[in-house]
């Protein structure tokens, strides 16, 4: 029986994307327009709900699709079999069977904050190229993206205390979960249940024991000395199987104290504080309490404000499916086509989807390092003094420019970087950040608009 | 440089999981408890938000899982560097070395509707085979039981008109929207944008052109003609990104008609008796009309009661990333502990997340093809005269029993099963479905009760 397993893979990347960017490569190709270049940009109009700010992410797997994204063979025999493309010429099969991306990329590094209209990432390469990329592109960053904000807003109400990606059950796919670990790590998590993360990634695990181990067992202190026998050093002991403080009088009864307890139902504050009060009044004051169970940025602020004795949560669904902001709206937006030689501005005008054309810099304006406010201008216009652009170019003429910095570079990037929120910005719904446009990228917007009148 | 792409893959499946799952086995490995035998059953507790049925799907990627599972060794020497196992016997490694799934599962067949406390799948076998699968298969059928559900609704909202999954980059993550793509056939959906779901399960592609393709040429109807040259059986001209109205006069001047028109924003029903009034003058009455942008079940359904004159549409975020209800909460609970061939119930009895124990059966009671309730009874007790269970047994000691049906017939079979939902159930908050527990099954509950009280 061939059963479909439907992972991603570096052959079939090519084809990883929406039919509507190969009939546009194959239209542009026929047009006589792959030497014509352009740029897009990746950006968001709004911010999700509950949200001043996002945190990008996901540019590692971006610039690996970007790297390598090509057409085996057996992909263009497939290809060639699909009615839709049976009025293309052949040599458009001939184009794909070479091709490679030989352009320009920029993008914000990974754990920036940034805002509505500012670009997370800018491709400039013949618009065959550019085009393609598209759905990859936006899968990769904004599901990161929404991690990675999310998990900031998580660590932020945990107040120092570990935040743990218990996700990936929860997670819309395997590939999901493995995605999240990343995300919530570079948003400030202290790591993962997720193994295969840990793998890749060199990930801090975490993890305790499930509820059916508990009942598996004849009785939940039995339960507890087998796992304690198996991990004398990382015994973290799952106590509301049947009721939680009995829960915890067996684990005290153990012959040694665990590293610690986890609670993952009822009112965590007052359980935790009520298994507190058993530990300590037994001695067993390095005993740590971990909680889980449907928490949520609000869930942890209430915890952490009233000094509930907990020293770490998990977090599951409402970290890696994010149901309040489950998507962040990006868009690759075309902004210049540039024909020979000569860059034209572009934008799309219709309805209230406005944005600017050509392609821009990002600068950030501080006090101390508090973000005050920040500037978009055109490439090229001159840079506020002592400024320079966020847009970093990770890719040119195809090869790869910067060495990624590695997971942990990232996170402590990140820590960096978020210290520069002002405070209202950690609101759900604070007074907007100031993200202003350059004369010369007003003029240019005026100018097409008036174009098209 | 190196990338990582994040892609799972079939070697890496034994650690696509978490961790606790690992310590477990560990735990379970040095009590003696490898030959020891369990079932689980995966179900929900409740429904999410605005459902009244769940449509079961994912699993044959569950089953891709389950068959195919394994430790390579390079990813054992990985483990062994783990501090949480260094106290863990090397014989647990030997285990893992030689760790194929041997045990049984049984599961609806995909596309089949269910409702709270019913088992999806099923699983009996050693308890560390059992709980390691835990973590992948939830996140497998999870997702695409939740896409299938919602794809159901929009596609019954679209009264028989077609209804394409455009959500891929809109997906948690590019595996995400490969999923999608299949579940959402499964669902009822026409098709799906995912190049490469077509590629990997034959399923119908469709596209038509970005608004950055317009904005390339000067002029929309350079544009226009240029698609048309290359696809002139399969020309879907999108019309709004200057102006809807305009863009139709500029589709309807070209030297042949299109084969439809895509509107994505303004007010689609208007726009769509607009467009259809401008085509239908000039004769173009075959030309359809397609619209896309923010759709969900609502805004489909006043569409289509308006009978606004649209032949298809495009769905995206709402279908893939199904922001009103992003997951099925799907849980996998021991039911039984089998020792020396005796069969031991168990449950969690803690706070409001009860269960039943024991292995069940699923009997659904009809009045001609119309679903009056189901019955869940203990394996082996008397079925109701003249009904078998729809839970399907897949794989008998380690083995593939049955061939899955392909991804149309399962679309098929789903559709039949559906048309079997009562009318209430289309309803977000519709009376609920009748599901009774047999009378062993109660008495195994208040017997298991009694005996932790």
């Amino acid at each position: 029986m061939k059963l479909r397993p439907l992972f991603p893979s570096q052959e079939t990347l090519g084809i990883h994307t929406d039919l509507y960017e190969l009939t546009m490569l194959a239209a542009y190709f026929e047009a006589g327009f792959d030497e014509e270049r352009a740029t897009f940009e990746l950006f968001t109009r709004r911010l999700p709900a509950e949200r001043s700010f996002l945190v990008a992410a996901g540019l590692e797997q971006a610039l690996h699709q970007v790297l390598n994204v090509h057409f085996p063979e057996a992909i263009l025999d497939w290809l060639r079999t699909l009615d839709v493309f049976r009025d293309v010429s052949p040599g458009f099969f001939d184009y794909l069977r070479d091709f490679r991306f030989s352009g320009d990329l920029w993008a914000l590094p990974e754990g920036t904050p940034f805002f509505p209209h500012e670009p997370v990432l800018q491709v400039r390469a013949p618009v065959m190229e550019a085009q393609l990329l598209e759905t990859y592109l936006i899968a990769s960053i904004s599901y990161q993206t929404t991690v990675a904000t999310k998990a900031s807003l998580l660590c932020r109400a945990a107040r120092g205390r570990p935040v743990i990606d218990f996700g990936s059950r929860r997670a819309q796919g395997p590939q999901a979960g493995l995605l999240a670990a990343r995300a919530s790590f570079i948003g400030g998590c202290a790591g993962t249940s997720n193994v295969l993360a840990g793998q890749q990634l060199g990930l801090p695990l975490y993890g305790t024991m499930a509820h059916s181990f508990i009942q598996f067992f004849d009785g939940e202190k039995h339960a507890f000395e087998a796992f304690q026998r198996s991990f004398p050093r990382h015994t973290i002991l799952l106590v509301d199987t049947y009721d939680t403080l009995r829960g915890v009088r067996n684990a005290l009864s153990l012959a040694s104290p665990p590293q610690g307890l986890r609670v993952d139902s009822g009112d965590l504050g007052r359980m935790a504080r009520a298994a507190r009060t058993l530990l300590d009044r037994s001695g067993h004051h390095e005993t740590r309490i971990l909680v889980s169970g449907d928490l949520d940025p609000e869930k942890v602020k209430a915890l952490t404000e009233g000094e509930a004795p907990i020293d770490g949560y998990g977090v599951g669904t409402n970290l890696v499916v994010c149901p309040e902001a489950p998507t962040c709206d990006l868009v690759y937006k075309l902004v210049e086509r540039i024909h020979e030689g000569r860059i034209l501005p572009r934008m799309k005008i219709s309805g209230d989807k406005a944005s600017f054309p050509l392609r821009k810099e990002l600068y950030r304006l501080r006090e101390g390092r508090e973000f005050l406010g920040d500037l978009l201008a055109a490439e090229g216009e001159a840079a506020p003094a002592g400024h320079s652009s966020l847009l970093v170019k990770y890719v040119e003429a195809g090869e790869a420019t910067v060495d990624l910095p590695g997971v942990r570079q990232v996170r402590d990037d990140a820590r960096t970087q978020m210290a520069g929120l002002p405070d209202r910005l950690w609101k759900p719904q604070g007074e907007p950040y100031s993200v202003r446009h350059s004369p010369r990228l007003e003029e240019a917007e005026r100018s097409l608009r008036r174009s098209h009148l």
